[in-house]
């Protein structure tokens, strides 16, 4: 029998990428990325000189189609791979990007009359102008004590599904009106790729509110926010949902041209692109820890039961692998506060010495403070330059540098940094534990873990736990792929179930970090400061982060 | 009538100044500098390899006298002047600077066989290694209750005298008693040009715990310090004053012979060099606050009463001007925070583009931070990169930076930092105003009024007052010169008191800073929050900067 294959596709935020694997043992054997033409949009709308409001961030549909189009043939190009010898397609997509459809899901932004209208267009994660009905939910849903909202941390983010769908109906009416279905960009791309309309378990339960066995929102909530908005699941989502690794449907003769594969090939229920990386990590057990580490931080942990720990996105039954309770919590600024450490506050003799040596400031940063035993730069910080997602949900919160003397020095503050966000993910971690959601182990993925081994080293001293690194650098469309190798089945070549696909196609690094007993003791009596200061910032004793918010506003209307 | 003149002699930390003047309006007629050959002593003994221990600092006496010796004949040549017009010389001198000597004023670092000690040398200002002696004179102060702790805000500093002068008797006990004098530098300058030993009552007041009609402390008290210390006063110092603006002696023939000056000149007593500001600003009513800004602030107010202000550092009747209670305290870090930003945290781009304009850093900060409103940048610090001297006198605070988002730039946090001393400045001028000492309107001098205009606004936007800036750029030279001028008596052609002569040779610039409504609104409510984190972080009830002081020092020691 010849070897067999399957294609994962993971849609990011600039773009496509295509990876092809073996199904036997999910080597990697040719990858492909493809630029979205019309990227994010965010200050026109393509080809015209309509202007969109600030914090709007859309996509144009069409781009999702060029990726497919485009870099599956390459995949085969490069490899050499027959494509009869696919058997399945999976696919990884941002969360939550939605759009509205016509019912034979023709994009409202494909209708020519409609093109013009912002709110025809696909609202991309990050698409942040629906706080106001993001607020609205959480208000409305406190009052009434809607009972899903612990699962959600007490709060529903302004990007989910209902945020922007309900900000679709309060500006847009005649859009909503238009709009025969309302559904995830990843969804989408399935009913074109199979010519059937499904709703994946993942993005319905972390993104639009669904819990197993008790469904959306009732009706009555709905209609609450808005008389219109009562019958938005029945009217324009659906209740049937997929299961992960199910199969969504085969390709249609029409993909099947766009690709090269064969018509009625497997293609996966969608998920969403974080909830793909535990399955390439081998990290499909309870108690086993997933964090993807890059601009922000995102924790997946699984475990038996469904728990309420404090400040969480969410937590979904089969939501990350079937039979389980998939919990994901967050950290909204990692990397990015590195980033724009160096790019805000180091000096300039670290740049002229990083660029003499030919390598990253941040390579050069990590070296120096690699020096450094830990409490040595006498300072401590709250990681909130981007707000604070997990646990306190709240976006008004800032960063905080304590300890500053005319000694300290730029690797000294870079290294409490990397450290701050190590805290903030023991906050996160020890609120799971005290919750009765066990982390015993962790696995760390994502952009930073190869690119900065201090890091990983005060992860695991702060933490005190031991960290392993997933082995693919492509670790979501890896687990797309293993999706698309399950939604085949065993009898095509593929596996009985993500557990056995995981095992045979997903790995780890053998580099294991170990948590250095000397070091714990210290970052023990650090972490002991941070959450104070946690506490005190972040929970009302001190509200002066939020003063400030709010003093920076009203200036900046005065000079507007 | 010819014209009269006056020398005042500027001796700092690292050179020493000459300033002629014009007896008649104090205009400048000529300066000269000398920089000590041995500078600031403090990694060796000077011609040998003896180390010095951490935190010591030492002086050569012979610098001083380089200092009289080059600059007096310069400000002639350069004048022309003739030496025959100069009616009176004052000094001003940087405090606690003492130093022990034999009975003839010989320092015991001129005697050959004491030479290769180094407790036998000047021990300057910042000589910080008297610390143990500090916190034993305080402990012992506070078990017996002496009065006289409140009046220096509770605690004294390893700077003054009998912290400097037990740690010679504690740690080399045979130089002390060698030692037949025991003297600050200012008062051992003015027995080398009058061969007469005097003290001053500023320095005696201010850095030896001297208050008018209560002597020093006790013989009691120095006994409990150390048995050997008992009779410190009596056998080392003496209880005679001189007052300030007093003719301390004429100039000997050796001297006159230094100078160019004739003999009998009249020498006035020397004064502490903050101390000597006020005079030449014009600042010497009660209610008028002089704060000399540089690398440090130095806040002096005048007052009809004596009372205790929270952390300042020290009250002395006489201290400033006669008849009056002369109040000081301190910000121990200010130009030095923001050299520490400018040197530590600003990136390339801002360092290239000051030097494409021919401009400082600073000056391309100030312009960018002074774009903003008040608030705009929503931060906030803690002015303690240096520690805290008023009002809570304690060297283990640190800096605190709070607010800090992904958009914030270096020159919302150098305004930040600006701010953050003003803030200071405020609470030190509420301690007084809340114990009955008013400070009604304030007069700026030192080097940052000048460079920084925006620095000047914020700190009058902040305190609600009007600042005014001392006309002369070397006001302490200037106030000791009128120093000569009354000692000199008005019989010579000088002034009766020092009052007659700050109305006719100080001055004040023609700038005055205006509080601007709208900012003060601002500013009062940031006032609050660091307000709130001051009493937080500085009054015990969250000891984090001590905490991590106490683990920095930990790792040092365990890499040492």
């Amino acid at each position: 029998m010849s070897a067999k294959y399957a294609i994962g596709i993971d849609f990011g935020t600039e773009s496509g990428r295509a990876l092809l694997v073996d199904v036997a043992d999910g080597r990697e054997l040719a990858t492909a990325v493809y630029s979205y033409s019309n990227g994010v949009i965010d200050e026109y709308l393509p080809g015209t000189n309509i202007r969109l409001e600030p914090d709007w961030a859309l996509q144009d549909p069409n781009d999702y189609i060029e990726v497919v189009k485009r870099t599956v043939p390459a995949v085969f190009k490069e490899s050499g791979v027959d494509p009869a010898d696919v058997i399945g397609i999976g696919i990884d997509f941002t969360a939550c990007t939605m759009l509205p459809t016509k019912a034979d899901g023709t994009p409202l932004c494909q209708v020519p009359e409609l093109r013009n209208h912002p709110h025809a267009w696909v609202k991309l994660w990050k698409h942040h102008a629906a706080q106001p009905e993001a607020d609205r939910i959480n208000e409305v849903a406190r009052e009434r004590g809607e009972p899903w909202l612990d699962y959600y941390g007490g709060k529903i983010s302004s990007e989910w599904f209902f945020s922007k769908a309900l900000q679709i109906l309060n500006e847009a009416p005649e859009i909503y009106r238009e709009a025969d279905r309302m559904l995830e960009a990843a969804d989408w791309v399935i009913w074109q790729l199979t010519g059937r309309e499904t709703r994946n378990t993942c993005t319905a339960g972390y993104k639009a509110i669904y819990q197993k066995g008790e469904g959306y929102p009732l009706r009555d909530y709905f209609a609450a926010l808005h008389p219109g908005f009562a019958g938005v699941v029945d009217e324009k989502m659906s209740r049937d949902l997929v299961p992960l690794g199910a199969k969504a449907g085969g390709l249609t003769e029409e993909a099947a041209g766009w690709t090269g594969l064969r018509p009625g090939t497997a293609v996966a229920a969608a998920i969403a692109d974080a909830h793909a990386t535990p399955p390439a990590a081998q990290a499909i057990e309870p108690g086993v820890m997933t964090i993807i580490m890059g601009t922000s931080n995102c924790h997946m942990v699984l475990a038996t039961e469904r728990k309420k720990a404090p400040g969480m996105c969410g937590v979904v039954e089969d939501g990350i692998v079937p039979g389980l309770y998939g919990y994901e919590s967050g950290q909204s600024g990692v990397g990015d506060i590195f980033a724009w450490f160096v790019d805000n506050a180091v000096p300039p003799e670290y740049h002229a010495a990083a660029k003499e040596r030919g390598v990253s400031v941040h390579t050069l940063l990590e070296e120096e403070a690699a020096k450094q035993r830990p409490g040595e730069h006498g300072l401590l910080a709250l990681d909130w330059w981007n707000g604070n997602r997990s646990t306190l949900v709240d976006v008004e919160l800032s960063g905080l540098l304590i300890g500053a003397t005319l000694a300290t020095t730029a690797p000294d503050i870079y290294r409490a940094l990397l450290e701050s966000t190590a805290f903030g993910t023991r906050e996160i971690i020890e609120g799971f534990a005290d919750n009765g959601v066990p982390v015993d182990s962790i696995v760390a993925a994502g952009g930073l873990p190869d690119r900065n081994k201090l890091l990983m080293q005060i992860y695991c001293d702060v933490t005190n736990r031991e960290y392993r690194v997933v082995r693919s650098a492509l670790a979501g469309a890896l687990g797309a792929a293993m999706h698309g190798a399950v939604a085949a089945g065993a009898e095509a070549g593929g596996y009985a179930d993500i557990f056995e696909a995981s095992k045979r196609m997903g790995g780890l690094k053998d580099i294991v970090y170990r948590p250095i007993p000397e070091n714990v003791v210290v970052y023990d009596k650090m972490y002991a400061d941070y959450k104070k200061l946690y506490d005190y910032f972040g929970r009302g004793e001190n509200d002066v982060m939020k003063r400030l918010r709010a003093l920076r506003r009203e200036a900046l209307a005065n000079n507007g």
